[in-house]
């Protein structure tokens, strides 16, 4: 049996697991592994919101033209997108990028076809919001883990290979045990969310800073390819409270440190709504995290659905992937975004 | 806000919380404190067993008679009474009873009055079984958490006291931090039930010898004063979940480390059934009791339903009380019990 913690990563323990030695899960779950070499990736939310009244077209293109600077030798290795409506009746499509670079992502983005097109005035003036959410976590701050070895999505698609059955999961706090950085460090916050520059309520170009150890948790539900009873059981049984569950975390998660909970469905280049779902939640702390999935209801019932059925949903594929990172390997900018859009909400005043 | 652990049996702590130093329960919970200097309780199991032909009249006289040697300086300080039928349809009457000493204890087990009682061949010929299981945890080697502070059952009705709100609840890990010797120590078990004399299969007297920490838990419910609509609440949308959780334990707990599990109601002395339920779960360490509760989709479920529904089930008196002990303060002995009885079901052979 693997260990969800790469071997060069292992070091010798001061924080104790929570588990037996002989711990023995009781179903199988998988991790990403590195396939070569690295030491930091980059995952980057590439946010474009428009407002019920504005034209999708437009939105789709700035999106489609935000893809299109993904080619080159410094681009993400893997990208996705997304669409999902906000709790203001702002409409966002999201291009979530991952590099296993940081020098390569700083290349890219500091490179004229991307900087003048962000820092252009005509971001300002086009009519559509813009975000650009980027945190790098280093190999031993992020986790990750699947319910099956093919096709990883998210980070496990650019990692480039894949554990065996690993040991740290199915039990309340193996989240952070996946963590190599868990053998040793409690990854606790420091401190909150502060206005780099502009202001919030006035639009514009807003920057927030962040701090250590947020946490972001990609969380995804793939039903694409299950069969008919498996997906009506999906969507009919388990989506719904899931649903609860996020639409908790987005309108009521300043409460339990949540700084930004988005709810996204995947979507072709086209538009067109894909069977696939998943969030991507930014937390104060992983213990905050922590708290809200051990505690809250939709959470628990959500875990308890699937330990339930997780023998007779195997054509759903389950993922998420967790990481922190360190203040200065954030960045979190916004342009014309209304207010409440991502870390805006909860920076300190 | 006050710790579970009595401030006389706070340690430096080699082992961490799970938990941050701020953290806060979501809710209020409480525990029982001793009021006196006290360092070691019993807990002892008295039952009476009949098969369904059986006549229930002699069972309880022979309960009423264990009731009645409870009298004098050296009784113990509380009891309860309860029925359960077990699967192998066999019906059983059990005592609860506690002592606050050790040697109280002994005195009145071995006084001629309680001795030569047990020790009579009558016990081998009257057509009942009986059973004595009882332990002896220290202070430090027990925790009990209840929602609410007055007249509290099991080993919180002798302890003479309760805490104000306690910090180590709300969160999975918190049922071990309650623990004092969780500071310190893990309790781990050593080994497993092995026969001490006598042969379960052949019934007649048996002893069973037990081990290093094993888990006992009694875990309650009492509905007797809650209003009509929080008792339909409790009885239509709760306990179905709970019985199936139970039902699991009694069945398949051997293959999770659960060496027996009753699921009891109680009763009075003429044996009317009252709105309150109580288990007796033994396992076979705190770390099985730990996964089983953090896995298993109907206590998950029993779980997430207590969460939501807390503040609206204000009247319906929930607690538990968790204990290890050392195996030399164990004692599980069997007359003409069946031999899936009690610890004599997983007896390594």
């Amino acid at each position: 049996m693997d260990s969800a913690i790469d071997p060069r990563l292992t070091c010798p323990r001061t924080l104790p697991r929570r588990v037996p030695e002989d711990y023995q899960p009781p179903y199988p779950s998988y991790s990403a592994r590195a396939a070569t070499r690295i030491d930091q990736v980059v995952m980057s939310c590439l946010g474009v919101q428009y407002a019920t009244e504005a034209q999708p077209e437009q939105a789709f293109e700035a999106m489609q033209h935000i893809i299109s600077m993904f080619s080159g030798p410094d681009g993400p290795r893997h990208h996705d997108l997304s669409y999902h409506r906000d709790n203001q009746d702002h409409h966002n499509l999201m291009v979530v990028a991952y590099w296993l670079d940081p020098a390569a992502y700083a290349r890219w983005s500091s490179s004229p076809m991307v900087a003048d097109w962000w820092e252009s005035d005509d971001r300002l003036q086009d009519g559509l919001g813009y975000f650009r959410e980027t945190h790098c976590p280093r190999l031993e701050q992020f986790e990750t883990i699947y319910g099956y070895q093919n096709d990883l999505p998210g980070i496990g698609a650019v990692m480039g290979a894949v554990t065996g059955e690993i040991n740290e999961h199915g039990y309340w706090g193996s989240m952070r045990e996946r963590f190599p950085l868990s053998q040793t460090d409690w990854m606790w916050p420091s401190g909150g969310l502060t206005v780099a520059s502009g202001n919030p309520a006035d639009g514009g170009r807003v920057v927030v800073k962040g701090h250590d150890n947020i946490a972001v948790i990609r969380s995804g539900q793939d039903w694409k390819h299950a069969a008919p009873d498996q997906q009506s059981l999906y969507l009919d049984k388990i989506q719904p409270t899931l649903v609860d569950g996020m639409n908790f975390l987005r309108d009521n998660g300043q409460a339990v440190g949540c700084y930004s909970n988005r709810f996204v469905q995947s979507i072709d280049l086209d538009g067109t709504l894909l069977g696939e779902t998943y969030n991507v939640g930014h937390w104060s702390s992983l213990a905050a995290l922590e708290r809200w999935a051990e505690t809250h209801s939709t959470h628990l019932r959500i875990f308890a659905t699937f330990v339930k059925m997780a023998a007779t949903l195997e054509e759903l594929r389950l993922y998420h992937e967790v990481s922190v990172s360190d203040g200065s390997n954030q960045t979190s900018e916004y342009i014309n975004c209304h207010p409440a859009t991502g870390m805006m909400r909860d920076v300190c005043r």
